[in-house]
């Protein structure tokens, strides 16, 4: 069985992630599909919007055949270490191709663009320091030295989301998986970060979440950029966990943990530096909602993500040594969900894997899971009484893998 | 000008705390009275009902004439400490006496109590730990190793409350500050703890709280055991902050400060060792409640107080270094309140003072205060609005002694 693998959130699951999954299974001609997805935090530095298993439910519901879990230590990490860790575990559950959606397509134009850099590394290097010198975030900093780089020949446009991480995905697939064949396929219409509504099937899955939380709008105009089935598992949420999960949710303990700490003590976070600390505590004693404590951190030093992935790591505690430790490659599979395909392709593959494929948390290693544990916990809390937290936190431990169809 | 000195919390002021001044005043005979009182946080590990600024108020209405903080260092300790930290500010502030409750009376009982203790403190720190190696409390322990200690010439009962305050409050008075004159006062009808009402005027403070937080309840009863300003100043908070401060408003921020921290982040804590930490991490992920959290975790050999208190500390994230650089003697004298005759008395004193006079926090010395501060901070967060957090909050860098009358 030949299976192919995607790279996804999936936050939550609409139409142009379907469109997707359609065309990974006809341009790969695998048997079938494989989601490495992010548990309940997010590569933007964001609880999801619903857990890990609400949205395994929605993955399995479109199509995709086995859902694993891309671990904390990879998944709320600048692209690089995302790539890392999503395509090292793609390659270790046997994928033979992956399939990246991107805003640019065409699969050359992302290898002579990780070619092109790899050649001029210094040159690339030096003049990514020259841009931040100049005080350009380091995302402006990237896409502006290499479009100096390629000169005339135009390839690929480093400032858009998804070329971004197919940049790296290209990269880390050279790296540590070389066999790995990857496809790419041009995104349907709306941008990463769009907010509004632009195409009549398809929108960002940020527009369906800001619509998701405007009390205004009228239910059946998701219902058109949405599969029927995340609709229905989206309901089903709401209705036994009184509701979705959002920064502001965490805010009163973010501003708690914040405020009570010492610059020291906060330091010793993941991602925390340069001082950014005293201006954190400052701004928890002023701030009245997570937007506002965002709004007064900012500055042009820093993307909003970066400081979201920060604030994330101080929320759930995440130390420097904690993360050295685990972000290297993962050391660990976490089966989160799989349909009968999915099933029989694991019950040939399983005893040829090298890494421990984790069905039940009580029967893992507890240092390999410990930062995953830790984040389902901080999750829980983000829900609104102590009953419907305890049930969340009680799912992580008792949940198997879910099985559909 | 004669100044005596009463050592308080007034959580709420009632007409016991109103008998204990009225009777302070005949007996010392002084011309004034200093209330030593605890900040937003008290020694049994809870929050006050209401702030400091409140309960200062309700201090100068009844006719304290000067209110004074015991600083976090002293004011959330076991009895020993408390006693040092109250005695030596008394003594710093220029008080010529004290003046103490207590459930037994008869000063020459206390003063017997400290000698017979200390000519025998080794056979009584020996019994001491006999007692607790059986499994009783360190209370417990002391309270019955002096039982075997005075024998059949009967002392006083070192398993009340008060007695032992007043206990420790003659030590630190023999060891720190000779001088000092000291008086006692037997304890009007209600004990510390009593949750009933028994007396037709007094009532414990407990009792009074536990009124107050019973939605059942008629106001009416409760105006029998508080003077009329006081529950005036009571209404007056609740209408203006939203509500009163007790534990259950902070749980949310101890559960996640709890299961956030590692077994060794949590040991760094003042007071947590012995392992309790594992024994908090676990109660924390199953507890519902304040109440259920402290349930779980108690045992036969920690009182409910001490583990109230050890709570408290990581609530307000409080570590053994932080607590050890400041508990050995106070380092200023914040002032909270004063009537014309305080403010008399302090113009007088204000050189011949050896601490700083805190009056505006501002101009305070930051490593002085920075326990008191993070104890504001943490105290604002168990309002419940944004609004009112941000306001309390900002009031205790900007208000400046209440000045009454």
């Amino acid at each position: 069985m030949k299976a192919t693998g995607v790279v996804v959130e999936y936050n939550p699951f609409h139409n142009g992630h379907l469109h997707h999954l359609t065309e990974t299974k006809k341009t790969s001609e695998a048997d079938l599909v494989i989601a490495c997805m992010s548990g309940h935090f997010l590569q933007r530095g964001e609880p999801a919007l619903v857990s890990k298993w609400a949205r395994t439910k929605m993955a399995l519901a479109a199509g995709v055949d086995i859902v694993i879990e891309l671990p904390y230590a990879f998944a709320t990490q600048h692209a690089e270490t995302f790539a890392k860790g999503s395509i090292s575990l793609l390659r270790e559950i046997g994928c033979e191709s992956f399939c990246f959606g991107s805003e640019d397509g065409g699969l050359s134009a992302f290898e002579k663009t990780v070619e092109l850099i790899l050649n001029n590394r210094s040159a690339y290097n030096a003049s990514v320091k020259n841009y931040m010198k100049e005080g350009l975030s380091y995302p402006s900093a990237l896409s502006n030295a290499f479009k100096d780089l390629e000169g005339s020949e135009k390839l690929i446009d480093l400032s858009k989301p998804n070329n971004i991480l197919g940049f790296h995905y290209i990269e880390a697939r050279n790296n540590a998986a070389p066999d790995l064949k990857a496809f790419t396929i041009t995104r349907e219409s709306a941008g990463y970060h769009d907010e509004h509504f632009a195409s009549p099937s398809i929108a960002s899955a940020t527009s369906i979440r800001k619509n998701l939380f405007d009390p205004e709008q009228e239910e059946s105009v998701i219902n058109r950029y949405i599969p029927s089935a995340t609709h229905g598992i989206l309901e089903h949420y709401k209705k036994e966990f009184g509701g979705y999960h959002r920064w502001e949710n965490y805010w009163p303990l973010l501003q708690y943990k914040i405020m009570s700490s010492s610059p020291s003590q906060l330091r010793e976070i993941y991602e925390i530096e340069e001082g950014i600390e005293n201006r954190m505590i400052e701004s928890s004693k002023s701030a009245i909602s997570f937007e506002d404590f965002m709004k007064r951190v900012k500055s042009k030093r820093y993307t909003w993500t970066r400081l979201q992935r920060m604030a994330l790591h101080i929320l759930t505690n995440t130390t420097k040594s904690e993360m050295n430790e685990r972000h290297a490659a993962p050391s660990y599979i976490r089966l989160l969900g799989m349909n009968k395909t999915g099933q029989q392709y694991l019950n040939k593959m399983k005893k040829s894997l090298e890494l421990p494929l984790v069905s039940k948390l009580s029967s893992a290693d507890k240092n390999d899971i410990h930062l995953d544990m830790k984040a389902a916990e901080i999750y829980s809390l983000g829900l609104s009484s102590n009953e419907v937290k305890k049930k969340l936190l009680h799912q992580e431990w008792s949940q198997p893998p879910i099985l559909m169809g």
